[in-house]
């Protein structure tokens, strides 16, 4: 059972990733063919040198208790290290091709209207390395996390120093730093305005942000890998409409980077989910989450879509934005939140907290928790006379969901949230390409 | 004692650091003046905060017994980390300054006869780039090691993954790939020869020896972090040769280049050594190997120097050379070939290896015992009456140097090889500056 379900999900995703991909190959872009060939060994590789690491792994006591199985038996972790390392390797590989056209001067065939774009002429170089440097920093202090357990108020800067060298190629190549304004601003603040360093910022928190959302949604099996999967591939879709028939190079450019990037991305994320999948043989560990984040805010800083990056996480903000009350304690926050095994049912049930259990509540947090309850994004389960709530579920996506779907296997749990993700990505396409017109 | 000792090691280096830095900042380079205090800065860092991760990475279970010891105290391993990662941020802070002087366009006194020397016009970021990036695999890849414990047959190649940006960056770059012919071999050859992708091997192999043999040359405290700050300090020597009243552009540039990646280098390395010096605080692990070989290699091959780098490696090409017969099994090679503590006196004497003990040893194998004997290179303890040597002295230089200078402590140990080292260096720039004039 659960492996024939791992392998429809797997099958489902493979095929559309791989018609995905046939659209491009057959579409000549020499550059593309080499990198849909690479990441598909990538995933292959991946998806073979998993169960060999294991027991490395567990020797080295990486490895976690499956808490929400009965049997709670030991699962390596932090198997997104060796996916990010072939990541990242197969990006090494592909780094020269694009030079090729432009050495032998004569021109391959990589894009209809012009032979020469999706190579790279020398600007260009220290664009993917500063992507890969960005990456792998994030891997590194990723991995340094899982091994040493660093504390959240130090670790919640990580991504912003693996962001500097990413930073610091934006500002060495005369990085664009202003923005279009809405059409209805415009009589007031103009077409365009420059944010200056303030772009750098908002380029900094969006890294900080896409690295630890990731990591937030988290905590029941394949759902950090399928979150990071479904985003891929809506960037991927993304980036086809931009393309085909587009007579800007520069935007054709940039989406063909993005490929580039997205492509092994997608394939070893492939690998990695096959493994985490319900009943999970692997952890990804918080590596992975480091490592999927930054790659996609990589590609959607410099593929200049940042704003489209971010409805695709849209899950992730809900998720984020509804857990505030509990992160920044303004109600308590117990140590995990993930949801309950019922032993019983062998099914999953919202994880609760007591209110003012430990301390007292600030009327703050009544407050929130009022609000919440009012706009039906809380479920009370217990309340006192004047109708204080004393017992709620944890305020993440994943009880919220199951205080209102009712009690389900971790597998349909999963597969609901990945719904959630899918839906909203749908929904983001919407944005981007009706209602934007609306306002640009 | 040790301490004072500690103490006075870190005075006559520092100054020695801070009178050859003063001579670069006194000379008006401002990109220097950065360099050096940036690295002054992470040195100071460095040695902060290397105490205070102490019990981190003794619960993360990276900790080792320090077996020279009467105590056998636990004491933390892989401190290498975090000294290459404060490293790598220095690098990641000093990067945009080299191009200011390009943005003002109005040029920033830099060089004396060139103002733009030792700025960054644009295709030299990706040489900065791929460095880092270089370096930074191989710190990913020496704390993965440390953590899985990789086995031997696999991470030999680790340098050689690491290396691949370095390569494609030099490939990409049009990098020149032949090699200047000794006067005497010009009448046959020509006085240049092209090795086309023979120099793409040679570069993979210096960067695999470079990374390995400072792990070799090891065992002992302070001795991995006290060759590497000599080999940098000699490399900083040889690059201020070269800077100060040259007409030579490319090779100024080469050599600043060389700088901006050893100063800050040398700083690390020196707080590293501070702590890991006799008796050891802390154990700085195959990262740091990793991560010091790499970070010379890298220079010598972008500095273009990398036959004067080779020569500043002749005690590890020596210690090498002298392993062979037990690394590649002509002899029994026990699993540790550190010295042996001596309890009652305390000091260290060289251990041994019973030759047939186990499995009878080649002829071969044989031979080379004999002929090491004879050219005094082994001490023999155990010989039956055909004059076969049953125990020798392990062949590492560490226990060759205890084998005749006799048992001494572990610190004098340590100071005896970095003498052995200093000398090879003064020898290098001998065989550099004087004899090569002989065949070039």
């Amino acid at each position: 059972m659960a492996t024939s379900t791992r392998r429809d999900l797997f099958l489902v995703v493979a095929t559309l990733f791989t018609v995905g991909l046939a659209v491009y190959v057959a579409n000549g872009h020499e550059n593309l063919k080499v990198s849909v060939g690479l990441s598909v060994i990538a995933g292959l590789i991946t998806s073979q040198v998993l169960p060999k690491l294991k027991q490395t792994f567990v020797n080295a006591r990486l490895s976690g208790v499956d808490v929400l199985k009965k049997e709670r038996s030991i699962i390596p972790e932090t198997m997104g290290l060796p996916t990010a390392i072939i990541y990242l390797i197969t990006l090494f590989a592909f780094m020269p091709f694009p030079f090729f056209a432009w050495f032998d001067g004569k021109a391959r065939l990589v894009h209809e209207d012009d032979p020469m774009i999706g190579t790279f002429p020398y600007h260009k170089l220290g664009e993917i390395l500063s992507a890969i440097l960005a990456i792998q920093s994030m891997v590194l202090l990723g991995f340094a996390d899982d091994v040493l357990d660093v504390r959240w108020r130090y670790k919640v800067w990580f991504p912003a120093i693996a962001g500097i060298p990413l930073l610091i190629f934006y500002y060495t190549n005369f990085g664009v730093t202003y923005v279009v304004m809405p059409i209805q601003l415009r009589p007031y603040v103009g077409d365009l305005v420059d944010l200056g360093v303030l772009y750098y910022v908002y380029m900094e928190m969006l890294i900080i942000f896409c690295t630890h959302t990731i990591n937030i949604l988290a905590g029941i099996n394949g759902i950090e890998a399928g979150q990071a999967l479904i985003i891929g591939l809506s960037v991927i879709i993304n980036d086809t409409l931009f393309i085909f028939g587009n007579d800007d190079r520069a935007s054709v450019e940039a989406h063909l980077f993005s490929l580039y990037l997205m492509i092994p991305f997608v394939a070893v994320t492939l690998a990695l989910l096959w493994h985490n999948w319900f009943p999970a043989k692997l952890f990804v560990g918080d590596t992975f989450c480091y490592f999927a984040g930054m790659t996609l805010a990589v590609v959607g800083i410099l593929g200049h879509f940042s704003k489209t990056l971010v409805l695709f996480f849209l899950p992730q903000i809900v998720n984020f934005l509804y857990s505030c009350p509990q992160l920044f304690r303004f109600i308590e926050c117990p140590r995990h939140r993930m949801p309950r095994l019922d032993p019983d049912t062998g099914l999953l049930k919202a994880s609760t907290v007591k209110i003012g259990g430990k301390k007292p509540v600030s009327a703050l947090g009544k407050l929130m928790l009022k609000f919440l309850r009012a706009i039906g994004l809380l479920r009370v389960y217990q309340s006192n006379a004047q109708g204080d709530i004393l017992e709620c579920n944890n305020l993440t996506l994943i009880n919220l969901l199951l205080a209102h779907l009712g009690p389900m296997t971790e597998r349909n749990t999963t597969v609901s949230i990945l719904i959630v993700q899918i839906l909203c990505s749908c929904l983001a396409f919407f944005i981007r390409y009706k209602l934007v017109t609306l306002v640009y």
